[in-house]
């Protein structure tokens, strides 16, 4: 499938993930460094774990075809530019061509969301148009046809956490009102929850099962907004699949339960929608795939 | 472009248009004929006019790649088969296999919005993400990437019009209520402004400049559903351009000035939708263009 060896790295806010691939596409080497924020920081901790993952693959430097990589933000994958990745201190950064000085390897770049929806139709085997929803502390997606992402003009494929759809209208950092991502995501999570702290998704299930009103309402919060996003993208590109991952996947049956009666109680009203077979659609990234590391590798060769 | 020359066919409810496109890609040879409604009609009158274009077009029909076909309904292209095209008295038809039997030549089925897409993205010389929005009888859309359709998993791509996002909640035919297709739509200006008749659109502007109530509400509904179709497809698949085409862009002016207005309205709420450039990417497909015949005639040799 693969020609060549490559590697791939998810950038994230607190950790940079990396994988090696062998030209059969299997992983022959992985690592995980803390991000440093900043320019020089996350070009440093970038070429540390490529220097690892080459070492660890037993294969040359000069063997790899290259290194691809997800990180959040707007990309031009043209120019390897990253822009408004704010949580790890970048508001602007040539990183593939830097990054690609720094280390002899060609660099390509995509958004973080774009390349686990790649790693996703990798890792889970599959064809045709599928969607990879990211409940993470925002709320985007990827749509894949055959393998491949469909990137759209500048970058903002996939920001479908920025659609305003909720009438309550809670103000969202973009500048609109009732965003999805206002509704579902961990920081919307935090906002309907706020007795949560810091990582609400850790402690949601245990105080929903103790009754408190609050983590309920949130609870159903994030069912309503992750269903209304199946139902956008279904009836914009009709996939055949519905990938979830992201760190609140790992709420687990109560979410999942939950998102699935949500998308039946919309089929049971309309022959129409029960057509497009939502709930049956929808799966769960496994935990801890390295969906955006893995994607980020194929993409290399494109 | 093209290798053999090759016919496409949008069949309507009211008329089958007809084109032969040269190897070049150009229309050697375009015909026209009324729709005769059911299985019999529909396949008759399918092979009279692909007898005629090649009549028209001076080419032996040896020499044709086969003819493909742009029809309403639900279409699985694998089998060639057409589901629900009411409108033309058709609850099943096995249309690609049947019509192939009867003229000897190859053909592939696409819904006649999908074919409108590629058509249109072919006419208007976009590439990358192209979103094509039909404003007609109902409202439907197609996303093309470099020209290739985004054909989902059954037949559902680009049925954005049964999206739920009105709040007024009327009840659309799909069992739903308050579908964007209740909204923006043929239908919905009927509803809506029932004093325009039979066809609406005809007389929707001359009412609106009279100091018509109803049809100025008409016309604002019009513009809230297409801008809020611009805006989901923006956000999900960031194309770098919306054609808008099907039988209400010819309200022309009224209708696009309002569109551009309310989506610079969005903009200015917020940088992030400004940074998407609606106003400026919205295109209107040129009166005549035969859309869905060329996209369909394209689509032959995938
Ligand atoms: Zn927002
Ligand atoms: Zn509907």
């Amino acid at each position: 499938m693969t020609p060549s060896p490559r590697i791939g790295l998810d950038i994230g806010g607190t950790k940079i993930e990396g994988i090696a691939l062998d030209p059969a596409g299997d992983i022959v080497a992985r690592a995980l460094v803390p991000t440093v924020p900043g320019p020089t920081g996350v070009l440093q901790a970038s070429g540390d774990i490529v220097a690892r993952l080459i070492g660890e693959s037993g294969l040359a430097r000069a063997e790899f075809a290259g290194v691809g990589i997800g990180i959040p933000g707007q990309v031009d994958r043209a120019t390897g530019t990253v822009r408004n990745a704010y949580n790890m201190g970048l508001s602007s950064l040539a990183l593939g061509p830097e990054l690609a000085a720094a280390i002899d390897l060609p660099v390509s770049v995509d958004n973080d969301v774009t390349a686990a929806a790649v790693g996703a139709a990798s890792i889970m085997r599959l064809e045709g148009t599928v969607a990879y929803l990211n409940l993470g502390t925002g709320l985007a997606a990827g749509v894949t046809v055959d393998g491949a992402p469909v990137r759209g003009a500048d970058g903002f494929a996939g920001e479908i956490g920025h659609l305003a759809v909720d009438p309550r209208m809670r103000p969202c950092p973009c500048g609109q009102r009732g965003c999805l991502e206002t509704v579902a995501s961990g920081s919307a999570l935090k906002a309907h929850w706020p007795a949560g702290g810091e990582h609400p998704g850790r402690t949601l299930n245990a105080a929903v099962a103790a009754g408190d009103a609050d983590a309920k309402q949130a609870l159903e919060y994030l069912i309503d907004g992750a269903a209304q996003t199946i139902r956008v993208l279904g009836l914009t590109v009709n996939p055949g699949a519905f990938v979830v991952g992201g760190g609140l996947r790992l709420l687990g049956a109560p979410l999942f339960d939950g998102i699935r009666a949500q998308l039946a109680e919309w089929a049971a009203a309309s022959e129409f929608i029960a057509a497009l077979r939502f709930p049956e659609r929808l799966q769960v990234l496994p935990e801890g795939s390295p969906a955006a590391a893995i994607g980020a590798a194929i993409a290399v060769n494109e």
